[in-house]
């Protein structure tokens, strides 16, 4: 069952052969881990994503939450599955110590988080919020709302959520219109509608904690006017215990396409006097409270796409071994036994441009929380700051590029399952819905298309770009010298150089006051980057697993490291490529879409 | 709400203006029609599929068909729906007025059918698989057979179904087992599994009717061996009334991601003494007659995913135009007005691209059953003969180009909506389920690969590619001579170029018994071909608009022609410069998943 969520073999792969995430260890708070107690966590999170997450996942699909009688019920299995979770301590994973977290590196999180989420994303999705809202307090909030929230949103008794859209206001928070007014205590009084609160209620947990974007009084306008509000649905009193119902309401339930066991509500705040809400912070720092938490929130958001495409890869391999259909081209006679589908070249290349995508996802994953560890925890500020440098210009990569391919990894497993993976007796096309959701939330793929070509690319005077070319051609340096890899690196070399005159085209494009013009060539740009860095991530990967077997003599894992191998051929052969048309197209400063008159579509 | 079906002025422009449909009437068969009486059948399908197909849709996709009691259940509407499809005649329309048809064009019933599908797929998938049931019996069928049943499937008072897949046989036909048995009076006796059965069982109709494929007695293993039978639910006397009921079942509904409307069934054959069936033409000949119905069966499927498409890009369409939302990347006043959706550069990208998959698949589509039509109709032989080889190379296009590309302009409608794309509120998630079997069902992409890399580019030495040759650079020629086109024309002329030397190789590849690895590069093969073919549509499109705009003036229709002038542009810009990766790839012959050993996946 281990083997259906997220590859052990490979997990180990990535995080110590590649990645050497063990040596994180050598930085102050994580000093007191190795590779064992990161093996146990590891170890632990298979158990309960396989036992108490995985088997409930068809039946909360189809069983969706619902609304009665003024209550969010929902099946049962889903309290058990995070009872054991937070029981086993994930709920405070990254945390400290003294909160009674286990301190562990964010990459180890993530790792875990690819299983948990490749057995029951929507499970996955009360204590992720949870945790991504109690990191908001922890950094910003003030002592005496840590001592109130902090502890409670980590052992699972509250949980959180993150209420910033509003029907008018999508990806234009500058939009939002809930309004704060200070009352005389010093707390606030907040009226507005929200929508799409993931988790905005159900009866998991005691309390449920909101993190509310708002305005208040006099505030300016736009996006510098927003303030965070921690709003709780009920009150808390000084001694932790529950208060009074808040005035904060449930106005009705989403339902959606997949993603079906996570709420997703529309809540309306202060329908009576106003829902009492708790100032972060300062006023008018709401957002950027918020985006400092960003990178890992994206972070998060790629996992869970890697999660879905990963198990989907892996329910198809399962398959495709053991589904006989059909013969060789060659093979005329029809009393010849049938051919598992994995021997059918066109479902090799199913097979392998999903693994290029579910494998390669998880790399970048574990790469940016590694980037991410090292920027937050790394003795050497130099190193610190390289890291947040190299993760800042990653992070748009790091949400697109999964939400995007891992999807078409979970439409190539239908497709590979045939009539039977678009059927709701296999658990593909489940995975197929709850992926669609990832190139929409925590920015969409054209908002992060913006972020990375206006902001990434020409930030600090182009430092995170070349940061990250040091990087790139390092790899393709030692891979030269490598006779089964010297194509593939001269390949890259040669899309690095492409993507570098483009960049500079479009740079230069945005700063001779043609930025409209230049940004409607952002999403083709994205696509160019993103597939670059992967092919970079691949190469990596097989320079790694070539380093392996020709040490390891005899080694269990020959066909882990054959199977690398095959999948950076693969990335090289049939996706880098892709990218010569649309860095041809941006280097053009294509007007085809800026120009066109929007009467004639 | 006709134009959220298929926008009329460019099914007009489609059907008169490029493809010259009313040219159709100087068929014999046709020439009691006229642009009157196309217009006319058309505007009643537009009516029906308004106010009786489409209203129920979403609750049909709610509400799927139950086995209770023996019995399959459905909504009341669908029953309705059907009704005033046959009372129309469209239960007919394409065939003789002795049998109560319409005597229509095939390319005016597709166009019926692609407003239908946009309705509602899954209610017309019944008359839709009926008909094509139907012309097998009047194709291949006894003049009893004839007598019998063609009449009750042409009215709607029987319906009809293809039962070919059986749980170990999905793409694999060969090894079909469904047994006949001759009994002493001439009719068989069968005994079998079949699954995937649309249709296969429900209450619209007195009896429904099965084309079996099976295997007599004896017969030779693999296709060859295959038979067609009809076996009806209830037999029929000889005066057409149902007599008793036939050894058939239903064991059991499959439950669908999409296309819930229509039932997909597991029959059982002969649970007890066999299943009646009658032998259609000879034995051993199943598939072939099944094959000879095979093109226009693959155009349904592709003007089915077009319909699908089309309907999704202009629900996306209204929702943009109507949704404010944030500002242009210059606008830094946030007091200014949000604009709509549609007049940010990356939306436009987004429904540009779906236009040109859209508009285009329905070119393709009517195009396809255009050469159906002349094939079948045209008085004169060498032009229908040209006309039937053209559709032979192109039918793998014409299913498979829709299939994937109208899915992804079902992706980018749930994209453009944002999060209410994701919701069960909006209809843009339902194309988006229906849509993902049109890849799978008579005959995956691989299938289609296989047909036009292994049979079409090479059969009659290469004449069906020459002749698309011919078409293709006849209008490159054109269009070369007119400065808005130019570009274009030169682009296709040389993508167009780089195709025939691909294709060079690969066939002599095959030909040097290197067919397996030729064939391994099917796919990507298929995809550039395809794109190929449509940047010629798209350009023969440009060419009737640009004639039109310069002969036109002051035309209601200037916003249309426009409009098309910038899909083509989108296509070439965007879209076609993607065939080159691919073309090099095969090119080389690339080995990847020929070579891969399958268990290092």
């Amino acid at each position: 069952m281990h083997s259906r969520l997220i590859n052990p073999a490979d997990l180990n792969f990535l995080l110590y052969d590649v990645l050497k995430v063990d040596e994180l260890c050598k930085f102050p708070r994580f000093n007191e881990h190795g590779r064992e107690t990161f093996d146990a966590t590891i170890e632990t999170a298979y158990s309960i994503a396989s036992d108490w997450f995985a088997p409930c996942a068809a039946k909360l699909d189809e069983n969706e939450p619902e609304f009665v009688d003024g209550k969010v019920t929902m099946i049962p299995e889903v309290a058990a599955a995070l009872q054991q979770y937070y029981d086993a301590g994930f709920g405070a994973a990254t945390h400290d110590y003294e909160l009674g977290g286990m301190q562990l590196p964010f990459s180890v999180s993530v790792a875990c988080k690819a299983i948990f989420g490749a057995a029951n994303m929507p499970v996955l999705s009360y204590p992720s919020l949870t945790n991504a809202n109690a990191n908001v307090i922890r950094n910003f909030g003030s002592d005496e709302q840590k001592r109130l929230y902090l502890q409670p949103l980590l052992n699972g008794r509250f949980m959180g959520t993150m209420a910033l859209t509003e029907p008018q206001a999508g990806s234009s928070l500058s939009d939002i219109k809930t309004q704060a007014t200070c009352a005389e205590d010093g707390t606030y009084r907040l009226k507005g509608n929200k929508i799409f609160i993931s988790g905005g209620d159900h009866e998991l947990s005691e309390n449920i904690i909101h993190l509310v974007l708002a305005r208040t009084q006099g505030a300016p306008d736009g996006v510098k006017g927003l303030s965070l509000f921690i709003v709780p649905k009920f009150l808390v009193n000084d001694d932790g215990s529950l208060g009074e119902r808040n005035d904060v309401n449930l106005a009705g339930l989403i339902h959606k396409m997949g993603w079906r066991g996570t709420t997703s509500t529309m809540l309306k705040f202060g329908e009576k006097d106003g829902a009492v809400g708790y100032l972060i912070g300062e006023p008018n720092r709401g957002l950027l409270y918020m985006f400092q938490m960003m990178n890992e929130a994206r972070i998060g958001v790629g996992v869970g796409a890697v999660s879905q495409g990963y198990t989907s890869y892996l329910h198809t391999l399962d398959y495709a071994r053991n589904r006989p259909q059909g013969r060789h081209p060659h093979e005329k006679d029809p009393q010849s036994p049938q051919i598992p589908l994995t021997e059918h070249a066109d479902i090799k290349r199913m097979l392998l441009a999903a693994k290029s995508y579910a494998e390669g996802g998880l790399y970048l994953s574990l790469y940016g929380a590694t980037l991410a560890d090292t920027h937050a925890h790394c003795a050497d500020p130099e190193a610190a700051k390289r890291a947040g440098t190299l993760l800042d210009i990653l992070t748009p990569i790091l949400k697109s590029w999964p939400s995007k391919y891992c999807l078409e990894a979970n439409s190539i497993a239908i497709q590979v399952h045939g009539g039977y993976g678009y059927t709701r007796e296999y658990p593909v096309e489940r995975f197929y819905r709850d992926n669609r959701l990832n190139p929409i939330h925590e920015g969409t793929e054209g908002i992060q298309a913006m972020d990375l070509l206006g902001r990434k690319v020409s930030m600090q005077d182009g430092l995170p770009y070349t940061l990250l070319s040091e990087e790139i051609l390092s790899t393709v340096q030692a891979c030269q010298a490598e006779p089964q890899l010297a194509e593939f690196a001269n390949s890259l070399l040669q899309r690095k150089a492409k993507l570098d005159a483009t960049t500079q085209t479009i740079v230069a494009a945005m700063q001779a006051s043609k930025s409209n013009l230049a940004l409607a060539n952002a999403t083709p740009y994205l696509h160019a980057f993103g597939h670059i860095v992967m092919a970079w991530l691949w190469l990596r990967q097989a320079q790694v697993a070539v380093l392996a077997i020709n040490t390891e003599t005899g080694s269990d894992r020959t066909l882990l490291l054959q199977g690398k191998l095959a999948a950076c051929r693969y990335f090289f052969r049939y996706e880098l490529p892709q990218v010569d048309a649309a860095l041809e197209l941006v280097q053009s400063l294509d007007d085809t879409c800026f120009e066109l008159e929007s009467s004639c579509l």
